[in-house]
This record gives C-alpha cells, structure tokens and sequence, in this order.
C-alpha cells in the first residue's frame, strides 16, 4: 500500500525483532489469537459449545488469509478493526462455527488483549537486548574498574573517575529497566468484560446454548479466567476497560527504558567527539559528503528515542482519565502510540546492545585528557589537603606537593564502587 | 513487509490523502525529487554540467523502480536513508550522469528537503478540508444563528446560546487553522547548504568542472537559490540545517488544527449524548456487541487526533536546541514524528469536514433542554433586573414576571455575534 | 516578595499539606536537614570530628534563620541555592563548626538529598488521601453493588451497570496509586557522591583530620550509609547524580495518580451534567454571574490536575539522558517541574478524597435514566437470547418477551465483580 | 506564606522582569485592572453609570490592599480567584459603586483577560532581552564573519565553518523569536462574553439601569470594543472563552524562543567543554566542592528552559479541545503552565542577552582544533578536487596539493552568507 509505513523515518528500529512485533501484521495476528482464544475459552467452560468450533476458529485465524488494506478502511468506518475482523472471520469459519465467534464480546475486549499480547510479544526481544546490554556493560566495568578518566560536571573537568564507574552506572540504568519492563510484562492482563464490562452477554448467551443446565450468573468470570488463560496473559480483577493501569504501567516502563538507554547514548556522544575520542563505536557511520568520517550512529538512534518517548508515554497517561465505560477519543489515542512508543524502544534496546557489545575504549585518550587542566582536576584534593586558598592558586604545581596532583591517584571509592554495583543482578520475572 | 504500519492502529486517517502523501513511497519519491532538482539547478547554473545529465536523473528518480525495504535496512548503518539512496540513484542514472548525482550535497540537504516537499504535498489536501469544514459550518452559523439551545459551563447550564454561535465559533477556529498553516506552507524552505552549512562543497566542484571559467565565490548560494526554484519550495536566507524554525512553525501549526478541531469534536461528542441528543453524526460507527447503537465515530476520530498531536509537536519544539552543525538525535528524533503528525492532523481534518458537512441538528431537543431547569437556566437575567435574591428563589415562575423567563427570549447578542463572524474569510496564502 | 507565586492559578492546591511540604520554606528546610545529617554522619563515622559538631550544625539549620529571597537572587548566579546556602550555613554555625559544613560534598547531593526528603515528606499526605479516598469508594460500591445505572460507551448508551461496580474501578485505581506511589516512596534514596561521584573528597578529608588512624579507602561508602540513616532515605548503590532512576519512578508514579484520579473526576463530570444528574457533588462551586449554578468543582480542579501531570512527568523522563557525571540542563530542567508535579498530585489527591467522600448518588435518576432509549438499553439481551435480527427493530417491546427488556435484570456479575474487587486490600509499604 | 515558591528551584529566572511581572501579585493586579477597565468601559457607554463609578473603582483596584492568601484560599471553593475577588473589589469600592463592579461579566472574563495582561506586560522585557541577544550576536557575526572553526556534524568534524555564521545563525533564531513573540503579543485580545459568551447580561443589565432610553441589542458588542480599549487589549471577533487560540498562539511562540534560545546555549555548551574551550562565558558560574571551576552557567539554564517549555506548550495545544461553553478542567489546565511558560522563557531570554553580550570567543582555540584531524577536516575538498578514493588515504598529506589541505581556505560562502543575514532586521510589530 503507497501509504505504509515502512521504516523509512525511523530505520533504528529497521529489521529489529521488537518492529516486527509490532507491524500491521502482527497486530492482525494477535487480534486473531484473541478471537480463537475466545472460542477456545468458550469451548472449555460450557459443554454445549460443539467440540469442533474452537479448533475451527483457531485455524481460521491466520493473519495471512485476511485482506488487511480491507480491514484498515473498513475500521474507519466503525471506529475500530475489530467490527469488520468479526464479519471477516465469521466468513472464514464457516456456517457452523461463526455463531460462536465474538460471542458475548466487545470490540475492545479483543483489541486490548491484543494489544496486550502485542506488547508482551514485543518485549521479549527487548529483555533479551537489554540483558545483552547489561552483560557486555558489566564486562566493561569489571575490565575498567580503576582506569582513569575525567569526571566531568557541566561540561568542564571536575575530578578524576573510572571508566569502570560510569560503566557500571550505565549497566545499573540497563537492569532497572529490566526490572521494570519485566515486571510490567509478566502483569500484562488479557481484556474480557462485554459490551460494559459487566460480563452480562456472556451470561445470556450461556443461558440460550444451555437452557438446560442454566449457568451461573458469574459464567462471565468464569470465563475471563479461562480466556486469560488460553490467551496467555493474565487475569485481571476487574475488567479494564476504563481502568487502564496496565497502559499506564507500559508508558512508565517504556519511557524510563528509552531514557535509561538515552543516558549511555548521550555519554557515548560527549565521549566520541572529536577532541574527546576516549571511547569509539565499534562500527560507525558513514557520511554522504565528508570521505572521512565515522559517525557514532548507534548512540545517535537511541539519543533519538530517548527524545521521542517520554511524549508519546504522556498521551498514554492522559489516557487514564477515560470517561464513561468506553471513552471517545482517550481509548483510541492510546492505540498508535503504544505501537510507536514500543517501536522506538525496541529499536534503541537493540542498538544499545550493539552499541555496549562494540565499544572501544581507548583508556590513552583518557589519560592525555586527565592532563589537559595542568593539574586543576584535582584542585579538590588539594583544597581538601591544603586549603581552598591553596587549590585556587594560579600554578598548582607550584604550591602542591606533586603526589597530590596525580590524577591516576585520586579516584576515591570508584573502583569498589563498580564492585559493589556489580554484586547486583537482574530481578527474576516470571 | 510484515512489519509494515499499514493504518491498523490509526484507522482514522485511513485513505486520506494525507495519508498517502506521507508513507514512505511518497517520502522515497521526495527524496529523489530533491535529487533530480538538484541536479538541474546544476545545470541550470553552471554551464560545464553536461546537458542531459539533470534529464537523465530527473528520469530515472522515479520511486517505484527503488527497493524500499532495503534503503530502510541500509539506512540504519548509515544514520539515514539518503546515502543508500544516493548509491542506488548512481547506479540507475548510469556512469555518465553518477558523478553529478547529489554533487555536494549532504544527506540532511536531500532529508530536509524532501520532508519540506512531503509536508508541502500533505497539506493541500488538509487545507481543503479545512476550507470544507469552514463552509460546512459557516452554513450551520447562518441556518441557526438564532436557534436557542442551552449554554454549558463546568458541565452545568449556565444561560442560553445560540446553535449558530457554536458553529460560528468552530468556524472561527478552522479559518485560523486555515491562515496558520496556510502561511507557515507558504514559507516551507528548501535545504541546501553542503556538510556544514556553508556551500564550500559546491564551490570546490563548480572549480573542478568549470576550471577555465571559475565559479563566484558565491555560487554555493546562486546554487541553492535555483535549487529552491527547480524543488518548489521557499529559498531560505541561511542554510537551516539546525536554524529548525520551519519544522518548528509545522509543528505549531498543526498542534493547532487538532486542537482547533478537538474543539468541534469535544462539542459534538457532549451534545451526541444519549441524554442530550441536540445534534448527531451523519452516519454513525456500529458497535461489534449493541445492535442499536450509532456512535459519534468521526468526532471520536478527531478527539484521539486532539490528544496524540501536542506531545508529538513537543517532540519537534525540543529538537530547535540542536547542537553543532547536525545534531546526533535532535535531528533524527524529528523524522516520524513530523510524519506521524502530519497524519494525524491530515485524518482529523477529513473526519472533520465529513462532520461538519453531515451534522444533524435537533432544535427540538434543544428547545426542550432549555426546559430542563425549569427557568433556572434564565436566573441570570433575573438577577439583572430583579436583583440576586430573587434570582436565588427556589422556585424563579413564583418571583419572577413570566416574560423574564423565557430561555428563546433571553439570546444576547449572539445572532449579531454569528453575522459579525460570518463576514470573517480566509486569509489569502500564495 | 511580588514575584510569589502563592497559588492563585493552582488554588486546587491551596492550603494542602502537599502544597506546604513543597514551597520554598520546605525546600530550604530539607536542604539544611541534608547538611546537618551530613555533619552528624562525619561525626558518626570518624572519631576525629569535634563531638560537638554535628549538634551546632544541625541547631544552625533552621529554614527560619536563613534570607530565602537572597539565596534564590545568589542561586542564580551559581547555578544552583546550594553554593550560597552553604556560606551562610557556615556564617551561622560558627568559626569552629564552619570547616565541618558541606564536607566534601558537592552541590548535587545535597540538591538531590533534599528534593527527596521533599517528595517522601510531601507523598505522605496524598498516600492518606488517596487511602481516604479508597475506603469512600469503597462503602459506595458495596452500598451500591447492585444499584443500575446506563453503561455508556462513546457518549451512547450500552448495557445497563451497577453504580458500584463504577465505584469499585474508581476505588481499584486509587489502590493502584496507593501502590504505586508507596512503593516509590519507600525507595527513595539520599544522595552521596561528591563532586563526581566517586566518594573521593570524603577520604581526602578524612585522611587530613585523622592522619593518625588513616581512614579506609572506601570509607565514603561508610560515610554515604551513615549520610542515608541520618537523613532517612534509603542507601542507593552508587550515587545517582546521573542516575536519575529515583526521579523517573516519581515521574511514572506520581503522573499515573493524577490520571487515576482523572479517571473519577472524568465520569463525575459526565454524571453531574445537567441532563444526566446521576452524581453530585457535596459542595459544589459558585459562579460570579449564575445564583443558580452549583458547579462539579473538586472533579474539575482534578480534571485539570490529570492534564497537567503527563508533560511534566515527559520533562522528569527526559532527563534520564543526562550526560556526563553532572549535566548542564537536564538536571537543573527536574527541579521545578518535579515540584509542581507534587503540587498537582497533592490538590488532586485531597480533592479527590473530599470528592469522594461527599459524593451524592441520585438511583432515582440512574433508574429514569435506564428508560431513556425505550428499552434500547437491552438491545444485547434480546440478540443474545432471540437473534441480532430481532434486536434491530425498530420496536423492541413488539418483538421480545418483557422480560427481557427489564434493565434492572441485565446486571451481569456486576455485583459479583464488585465484591471481589473489594476483597483487595493496598499494598503494605515500610 | 510558607507554601509560597520564589523561585528556589527556577532560579535562573530570579530577579527577572518576567518573573516579577508574573508573580501572583501582578496577576492580582491585572485581574483588578480588569475590573476596572470593565466599570470605565460601561461608563463611557452607558451614561445612565454615575459618573465617578468608574473613578472609585479603579482607585480600589490596587492590589496591594487586597488578602492574597485568603483570596488564595477561598478561590479553591469557588474554582476561580475572581469569585473571592469580586467581593472583596465591592467591598473596597463602597456601597455605591459596588454594584457596577463585575457588572454583567463572569470570572471567565475577568481571568482571560488578566492573564493576557500579564502575557502582554511579561513580554515586554522578554522582546527587549531578545532584541539585546540579537544585537549582540550580530556584533559577534560581523566581527568574526571570516573567523574559522571545525565544523561538527554527530559531534564530529565535518568541514570547516566561521564562527560568524555560527552566530548569525544564532541570530537569526534570535529575530524568528522576535517575529513570531511580538506578533502574537500585539494580537492578545480582552475577553468579555458573560456567563455563555452571549453577552446577554450586558443588555439585561443595561436595560435596567437605563430604562428610558433602552440600548440597542448589541449594546454587549459595544461595551467589549469599549472594555479592549480601557484595558488595552486588541478587540476580539468572538468571545474566545472556548476558542483558545490566543492561548496557543502564545504556547506556540512561547515554546519557540525557548528551543531557539536552547540552540545558543547548546552550541556554548559544546564549544565550553574543557577539551574544546572555542568560547567561554563572560561570567562563569562556581562551583561547592571544586575551586577551579568556572561553569557555563547562562547557558545551563538556558538549556534547562529549552526542556521545559514544549511540554507546558503542549498541556495548553491541548486545552483548545475545550467543550461546552465553559470546560470543567481544560480551562483550569491553563493558568499555573502559562505563567510558568512565561517564566521559563523570561528568564532564560535575561540569560540569553547576558550570555551573547557576554560572551568571549577564542579564535586560536578554534584554529588549533581545526588541525586536530591532520587535515581530514577537509577531505571532502580533497574529495571534491582529486576524487573519493584520494580523500580515504589514510595521510592525506601524502596524496594532497598541500593548497587544498589548509582549512582556513574552504569556508565556502560562509562570510557571504553573513552578510546576508546581518542584512535582515526584526519585524516591525504594534
């Protein structure tokens, strides 16, 4: 279709398993898992279901039997997919079997839980890329504990530290992230409440099928369990409709993802320049125009994520407050940002993988640069030893005992810092 | 490609032509269009070009013969998707013309180009449709300047209005939607300013192909000027290439027409209630449970693009503080949301103008709800000629002369408010 | 002083304790709470600092003492109100103590130690109001766990629900929040790096006042554990100064309670309207020019709360980037936005708590309200029990049984979903 | 009052004219000046208004005789300052003038227009600061128009560039500021509609007082006209209670000259770096723990601003979405992020100006940093001249005319394209 989107604006995510997760297709498809859960769901709770119709859902529901350029359109008419989905799916089950599909649901039961799944199926190669990260981050800390580097505050050089240090800082953002992504991933809920989330249709639909043996009046949760179930998500408390923690919960974890990653992009930058040099990515850019150049472009893509994230996760908070059982407007807004927000992730946990996986650290570039103040990156200790008139004399040397103004000698807790932070390990998710 | 965003997740922009102009086939054919431009202006320019060469590109800088997928893999390695394309519009043009291929030129040059020409082409048709909406609603001021209906505020009546002064407004708000972004397309720029910005690229091949005659030093700037000529867009004074006022000014301007937009739909939406009834959609969405219901769907279209679209121009406002002379994220990070903007502003103004042209209006209902109160909805008035005790009377028909009661007698100004509008039109943009 | 703001555009907030636990008196009083536990965590840790010390400077830092106006004016030039603040610390705590004062710390930890102290002494009072607000929705759900009321989705009626089972989705969000908020709460850290982070003035000095019995070279981590319990925060890891996990949690938290609560004030607003009545307000607000008018005010000052909440928690997580051992910008962007975040969240919390508690429910006009679509409301029923052929006539009540057209009998597990909703408890956090 | 913030935490905007003039204090005093403005526009209309009416209220209308706490506090209950505020300006203006005070008018009236008082007096400052910043950074541009310095694209070398259009460029940003900050200034409309926006309370109110010789229906439209003009706004086509766009326009152009400013300070931040030192600021900022420290301190809070504004813009893009006549919360959702906007923008304006005025340039830095590469800095030259293959040698100066290989000589039309620049001047606005 001339209009799709392909990547063109936003090729850090190129290829990435994460974008994969998210296309169109994969969409499709977990709307199509939904549905075939549904009946399956069905088909384990009331026995006057035919033993048949769920296995014919669930086979009916490939994504490539069905035309999506058609459904796209269609979807603006109704206001979501999921209405021409059910007259497509109905077609492609059959006579008997269509009857029982959708049965007793409403669109946004399946367009959240798939959603859901979407974003559950979406995350997993983001932990993978997140641990790789973590794991080469630790390698680099271990290996440069106590190599010495300019610490540096507001731009300018303020006291020695270690590469191991900030390594190790960077690897602690990398297993926070973890720890939040996985956590909401393994919370994420599947969606079954009816048309307003009273589970009422699902009761009377029961009650027509089985007149003989009338069905609880709470079938309907019943049901939900089940569906949770055959879906692979988990079972809320209530329906969430209008309750959108786990959106939220995804935004949060999400953003902070993207920021985390943003924070070792933006030191690989400052790093990287030109004057700087101290570290370098293992394959740089090109450039269209300069023969010379190798450009940090892995770090370049997730400092761009990091920008796009944190906005796209406020429309997702501000989806919360949905009025009514189905809002107009704050549901539907939710549903391409997510897409994107997870896009934008899964791209930059990919690159940052790459990017820790790869980098060079050139520890004589950092030692040249200890240098370049004359001594001033440890006028702290000098002031500290001597005095803070001491430290503010013009020539250091000339006032401080020169064992005080070795820089490779002055990087306090740095070293058993990194150990510390090391002892650390991801938290288990389910 | 499966990981294609085909519209599943944004539905309301689905088929627009906004849409079209902004998929990655309409950005891969801007990108060649500013290639092709800017081999003319070549040879527009300097006459040692060779003569068929900007015919030979402009011929072979049709998107249909490039492989999308793989400039959107290639372009992760390189930052962005021109050095791809550059390599393989070299290779279409054949080895005559190759070398004159993208002479100079830096990929942000061809980028920032061809998003400048995919915004250009995108807001024709938004600017249409807002003209659509404009007349629609100026129709609806005129028919029902005089219409009485109840004025809400903090949800609660307040005093009555007019139909045709809520219409006149909404018209109010599309016609300034209209001149903002009728004049930031006007002033879209090209781009052409070499690797730094400073043309030097062009001068050094202008002396290489043209030693016998030497270029100015300045041709770099008559360069671009036939450029911006040859692409159809503005010539900028200085090269933007992080001066970001144009994308800037996009984003402000479209921010501004979802929001503007938002107004109408938030309207819509409240006086759609079942309770209220005062106005409904010409066609109403269906519903996948609820046989009888009949949503407002293209006002909740345009609600979800009110609240994706200011985060989304956030993005664009924090990319001005762009470092250097090309940032590392700033720029990158401006890509998709800017597409993605000019999405979501391009489906609501569609849904818009469908909106407004096939509004249904009850001024029955709304003859009826000024009843709602019981005469409370006048009390104001009460108070003005009667004093604010009376007017706090609970029962007003015990206190107050009957002729002060009447909600249709108590209209203000607004029909002179709606003529005094109405004789508002659009400004005029190039 | 005339620049004040004192809360007249927020007064959602006036006179809240959140509100006072966050001005500027607070801050300044957390900022010398964080030095003196600084003192005394010297005079902990190391035997050779004067006793007396830690008790001088701990009487010194009292926020009453201090020209707040003058350190803002000096903060500017610094950079931050730490610099001046601490030369008056030491002019107040005397030649003796004054050497003691700031001890090897930099600006930032101090910063960052009091704006936690700020947000765990400002989060207590809205954690009572969110529980405040949890147990009044509680008694409303299970008091109206069966009451039927109109389901409504996108502004239409759907299915009838109970008012509780509304009640118990409000009551779960708030939980949500409980947990969410608490949870940060707990965690928050104190800040102990010096100057860039490596903990190594603290054993610079320490080596200088105790040359006798040379202090360990970690005895920063000492002094750093000792700095937490003082202060009572939590002992990070390693110093956050561009580790801005803790920032981005409140971020997360804090925004995710303002849309909670939105989530109440939104249906509030909806149910207050004139027309629909089913809710209002205990107190409702005036108008300057309306006697009659009792507006939904809490749920607005909330409504406008959950708006302001998402952008600036998009500032918190974009600053997670921050470059270097200290950024120049992204740390000094966290600080007022993370005040006004607490700000927001802490009005809305207390007005959603008195919002809850003073609601009024209208079952009477919930009942009438039912009726409003001649029985439309079942639609669903009927297509579940006698096909969806029936259910769109034009006359329900010729085609279905009566019996099916009851609204007050189409409850679902309504009423079962809100019992176990209500077996919930919050979350136990230290 | 101790929950009052000065600025604590936003310190860069201390002490600025921006600031005061958007303290609580000057938004009183607009509101009162708003007041007053609406007593002298009714006597200039109406002559049945006793004559010194309007006098008595305006010399009431001194905010310095009014409880801004208490005004503070009451206006929680009432949702808006201008309920308390009305009584306590009746109070003070004395039984006969009492009660022409508010005449007619709702809060909204009186809010809308007092904050775009306080728009138009807060921006006063904030052009003269841009207007200075452009002034000196035009200085900067003419004097080192031909100054060379390395070009940086993705932080590394590029090809060279001047100085000088570095700053015009800055410069330019500075002017598009001006333009885009003064033209929406010079539009700010008063706002006068009464309870709906109908004006009808104008009439009935005028009817009363003037019985004999009854105004024209129209009579509202008349007092508007008359009330922009007392009060010193432009005359607005509609009442805009729900038509925001002189909000947006603001967020817009508010949002704008943060990032444009945000590019200078990053620029200063980039080239400030200890490595580079190609400018430093003319004041530098010092540092708590380190005495060697000289911190760009202007531009940090510069950069700090930059990141706060887009997303307050955006909380107001997205209160144009406003229903009804008077919206229950996206109004509410203005007032703290537009003063807060102003504030951000003022302050970092007044750092802007003293940043450029003060600023100082190395050029021998720059030139020694244009060697850093051994050449590479201009291998697109070589490139250019001698083919790709030439410029990748890996020692340029083996393959190279040394001609080509000296940067000061491949400034392309840089100095051209200054003088160009320096030739626009601001735009004229009211």
């Amino acid at each position: 279709m001339t209009s799709a989107d392909l990547g063109l604006l936003s090729a850090g995510r190129a290829g990435s398993a994460a974008e994969a997760a998210t296309g169109d297709a994969a969409i499709l498809q977990a709307l199509l898992d939904s549905e075939a859960a549904l009946a399956r769901a069905w088909a384990a709770v009331l026995p006057a279901v035919p033993s048949g119709v769920a296995r014919v859902v669930t086979e009916a529901a490939r994504a490539d039997r069905f035309d999506l350029a058609s459904l796209v359109l269609r979807a603006r008419e109704g206001g979501n997919p999921v209405i021409p989905l059910v007259a497509d799916l109905r077609a492609a089950a059959g006579e008997e079997a269509a009857p029982y599909v959708h049965l007793g649901a409403t669109s946004q039961d399946v367009m959240d839980t798939a959603l859901m799944l979407v974003a559950r199926r979406a995350l997993a190669p983001v932990l993978a890329d997140l641990a790789r990260t973590a794991a080469a981050l630790a390698a680099l800390a271990a290996e440069h504990r106590a190599t010495p580097m300019p610490g540096r505050t507001l731009t300018q050089h303020a006291v020695p530290t270690t590469f191991g240090l900030k390594a190790a800082g960077w690897r602690a953002l990398a297993l926070d992230a973890l720890d939040r992504l996985g956590t909401v991933r393994a919370a994420l809920p599947a969606q079954l409440g009816g048309a307003a989330g009273t589970l009422a249709a699902f009761h009377a639909h029961a009650l027509r099928l089985s007149p003989s043996s009338p069905p609880a009046p709470d079938v309907g949760i019943t049901l939900a369990g089940a569906f949770a179930r055959e879906v692979g998500l988990a079972e809320p408390e209530l329906p969430w409709h209008v309750l959108r923690t786990p959106v939220a919960d995804l935004a949060g974890a999400l953003a902070f993802t993207a920021g985390a990653l943003g924070k070792l992009a933006a030191d690989v930058l400052v790093l990287s320049r030109t004057e700087i040099g101290e570290v370098s990515e293992g394959t740089g850019g090109g450039s269209s125009a300069m023969p010379h150049k190798s450009n940090p472009v892995r770090a370049t893509w997730v400092a761009a994520a990091a920008r796009q994230a944190p906005p796209l996760a406020a429309v997702l908070y501000g989806s919360l407050a949905a009025e009514d059982e189905r809002p107009s407007g704050a549901w539907h807004a939710e549903w391409q940002p997510l897409r994107e927000l997870l896009r934008v992730v899964g791209g930059a946990a990919r690159d940052a993988a790459d990017l820790a996986e790869g980098l060079r650290v050139h520890p004589e570039r950092m030692r040249a640069d200890l240098d370049a103040t004359g001594g001033l990156i440890v006028s702290e200790r000098v002031a500290a030893v001597m005095g803070r008139e001491a430290a503010e004399s013009k020539d250091l040397r000339q006032v401080a005992d020169p064992g005080l103004l070795d820089p490779t000698d002055y990087l306090g807790a740095a070293p058993a810092l990194v150990d510390r932070a090391l002892r650390r390990t991801a938290m288990e998710t389910p």
